[in-house]
């Protein structure tokens, strides 16, 4: 067996980690810790020289990235002299979007000699196969908008822009951007109704096209579920295999009662 | 001289149209008017043969399609014999996109023996020759962020969605869908301080590729660039000779009260 270290961020996904590795060391970065268990080492991203050195210390041998993590202010005054070499490197990442960030950080821990694992191949049943999971059978007009809103996130794919959007009765009603899904689904919930043409609507959930899944997994949980709800919306379509389904006993609850359907579809 | 109409719907378009046509006819819709000139002449959707009659009656030979209309209620039992038979093709592009149905609406007034101009055509001073409007000369960086939101407006344009895009260092903040940018704008400016790398952030406003100008033309107004300062933006870009820029007194004291840049470029 070997040694995993979580690298954790905010959200479920890194306490669902947790709780099926339970030998695994949670990793907290830059003193906000997102794991809610212990043993939690705080590291800084400005001394990834110590955080590799305790990592190897402690046999680990494989990391997985749980959670969103913001883009902290760094304190070059405190750089170790591993984060002052990548520094130019990082600098010229920060200035893109996610995925080329988070494909450095993989670099950079492989580099390392360190295995980076994806989440949803350290926990398969995180994320669901094809099929209806709850609701009812979408309709034809719903499926016209899972598909419209699924051609709306390919064309943005090669941009790194779009984990989310929101179509409904062929009029696309929001695009996700980096305020990530929640802010999304409040966005639509505030449409005046004149601008709809009828009640409904459909979020469609996939990473980007060629996305590395070992990185900024997109996720729906109870509360994707509940803000749908409030934004009107009718249902909610899921890649197959690559969107991670949090908290799923009480995200099946709020599917149930808000009577919207779950749908996860290959994409 | 040939006789213009000017079929009104919301926002400030109209009016200046008006105000520089002072003998064009204005026509407000389903008893929505937006023209603030006279006079006015009501008329219904559900009623087009009413409309194409009266329009004759007038010597009316030219329309022009100014402001934004909402999609309204039809009520098919006071359908005239004209619009019942349009109904068909009416209900088909009411299932797809503002294209598709201003297009149709194009081709309706077409077939009835008008011509349909732009307000751009009309009114050629309404949008901006390429330069620097006002402000200072953007930086590298938000001419950079200028070519990303451009690159996913280009991207959006076959989907026949977005006149609107904004990003800030390298991160998309929103991209305008059928709410129009004034919510696009709100919606930045809501976005949490740590999820933006620094201050500012470029809009940039521009018609789909391929779009139809006698429709839908983008616009900005004093309002636009009120907004854009609320949500932290340091500049607005908009296609050259494409986007109306309206009220552009107040705009422009707008722009330097707020110290934006304001560049038009050919796109």
């Amino acid at each position: 067996m070997t040694n995993l270290a979580i690298l954790s961020g905010a959200g479920a996904l890194p306490v669902a980690l947790s709780q099926h590795h339970t030998n695994a060391v949670c990793v907290a970065f830059n003193g906000v810790d997102h794991s809610h268990q212990s043993p939690v080492l705080d590291h800084r991203f400005e001394q990834l020289g110590v955080l590799f050195d305790d990592l190897r210390t402690r046999d680990v041998t494989e990391v997985v990235l749980a959670g969103s993590m913001s883009r902290p202010p760094l304190d070059p005054s405190v750089f170790d002299a591993t984060t002052a070499a990548l520094a130019p490197r990082i600098m010229v990442a920060l200035q893109g979007g996610d995925d080329g960030l988070l494909g450095l950080v993989i670099a950079i821990f492989e580099e390392q000699g360190f295995v980076v694992r994806g989440a949803h191949d350290l926990l398969p049943e995180l994320t669901a196969e094809a099929g209806l999971l709850a609701g009812s059978e979408p309709t034809k007009r719903e499926l016209a908008d899972a598909e419209f809103a699924t051609d709306i996130l390919m064309a943005l794919s090669p941009l790194d822009v779009g984990q989310g959007a929101v179509a409904a009765s062929g009029l696309c009603l929001g695009i996700e951007t980096l305020q990530g899904t929640d802010a999304l689904l409040e966005f639509v919930a505030q449409t005046p109704d004149h601008l709809r043409r009828a009640k409904g609507g459909v979020l469609v959930k996939t990473p980007k096209r060629g996305q590395d899944l070992r990185v900024d997994m997109p996720a729906i949980g109870p509360e994707t579920i509940r803000r749908a709800a409030t934004a009107g919306l009718s249902g909610i379509v899921i890649a197959a295999g690559k969107v991670v389904v949090l908290d799923r006993p009480a995200l099946m609850a709020a599917v149930e009662e808000s009577g919207l359907f779950l749908l996860a579809r290959d994409l």
